[in-house]
């Protein structure tokens, strides 16, 4: 019952953030609520040995400090662990590519938070590891929806690739590691003209995808990278469970593991999504 | 405009959730919203060489990767970092004192995110490195606001001590470190008759505290913790900016690191304080 209400208003959040007029404008809202139920939804995967990281990267290591009893009659246990900051599910900060950017603990929790769009590109991209979301697949989503994507929305790309996790020849394109594995990454992303038409004509507050990079396996340059993190606009990688979203109609907390002057670093990311109970 | 509508229903949500019916009754709500707005106030200190740690273990680390342009033209940063689980804004999980209790990946996320509540035990605590709190600050809360703790509540307390944080021997009780420095650990925490108190009179879904532990610098056999760990009631660590919250009104997101079979896990928290816009 509590957590009814709850999401039921909290639904109503999210329809209310969707059309985004000016951030000066006052006004006092009315609402009818319905009978909805919440779901929240984790979009991140575990950290482990398994976890999934650039080829070139430091893998996860946990390394068990203590687990036991004590010799005062307690259990106790505690781990430290290593990392890259970008592997598994995590967020690249503006500084990641762009020189003098905001680092991971400067990006604003406003950009963090917030209504989402998903655009679903699973069936060109599950069976094309090369494929690249064009900006044809933003247009797609906005005729489908009936709208342009809102102001301040966190965008999510659903290539359907997290299926292949646990793979690394079916997500990265190889399980060779090093700098000569570069070359054989293969999975999707974003084209570099999509990324450059999201900040010329939207004005969108961060992104998503559920491969290992924004950019495609095969790019050399980036540019996807280079032109959303110069707009100061957050991407998330390695993102899982977007088959449980629907299109719009949701609700983003992504909030990193605030390391000072981190280029990046481990995401926690979970949806709130609201049906109409049965 | 956006923000302001998404919290004035955000606000309304948490409401509706602090009185807390039967979870299987079902009901329709109509409200009325005013006209407030909203702020995200970050509760987690960052990860540096400055961030806390107990004395004997493992502090953060940060190496930079690469740092500059590349040969193909482009700029790129990259750290990696090793860390204990339990440092700066961590978690508690379960296993952390409870053998075969839940791992910091298996909490459920229904338990991080939710309305909550403050005790204010800065008067009595403030000067008092060695400070329990009671029961009775508790009970005082409740008289004070009128109404039990509402069922589901995440629990903060608010000792003041997170403006010493940048002093160890004013936060920690001691700048020095190893076994021997244990015994010379001096800070607030809550006293295990509180703990006791609070998992058979009242039903909380997790607790934080601005002092680096549950248990106070002086504990020996951590009881505290193991009471409320024994429940599946986590523990939030090292919170900062707990003087910017009401003492109830508000909502709190943490989202731990999530670590497979991790102890405790660093943590981002933030609340959502909604205020009558003037």
């Amino acid at each position: 019952m509590k957590t009814l209400i709850f999401y039921t208003l909290l639904f109503l959040t999210l329809m209310a953030c969707n059309d985004k007029p000016s951030s000066e404008e006052k006004t006092t809202v009315t609402t009818q609520p319905k009978n909805l139920e919440k779901n929240i939804i984790d979009l991140s995967h575990t950290y482990s040995d398994k976890t999934i990281y650039w080829v070139t990267s430091k893998e996860f290591e946990l390394d068990t400090v203590y687990r036991g009893q004590t010799d005062k009659g307690y259990y106790y246990s505690a781990n430290n662990f290593c990392t890259a900051e970008h592997g598994g599910t995590h967020i690249d900060a503006p500084i990641h590519f762009v020189e003098n950017g905001q680092t991971v603990d400067e990006i604003p929790l406003e950009k963090l938070i917030g209504p989402a769009v998903k655009i679903d590109v699973y069936s060109k991209a599950i069976n094309n590891p090369d494929y690249l979301v064009s900006i044809e697949d933003f247009k797609a989503w906005e005729i489908s929806q009936g709208n342009t994507i809102p102001d301040g929305s966190i965008v999510l790309i659903q290539t359907g690739f997290s299926k292949y996790y646990s793979d690394k020849i079916k997500y990265l394109g190889t399980d060779k590691r090093g700098e000569d594995a570069v070359k054989l990454l293969h999975f999707p992303g974003l084209s570099p003209e999509a990324a450059e038409w999201l900040v010329k004509n939207r004005n969108i507050n961060a992104i998503g995808i559920d491969t290992p990079s924004i950019d495609y396996g095969q790019s050399e340059y980036f540019k996807s990278h280079v032109t959303l993190l110069e707009q100061k606009i957050p991407a998330f990688e390695n993102l899982t469970n977007l088959d449980k979203l629907p299109l719009s109609g949701f609700e983003i907390i992504a909030l990193p593991m605030k390391i000072e002057g981190g280029t990046g670093a481990p995401l926690r990311i979970v949806a709130i999504v609201t049906d109409e109970k049965k």
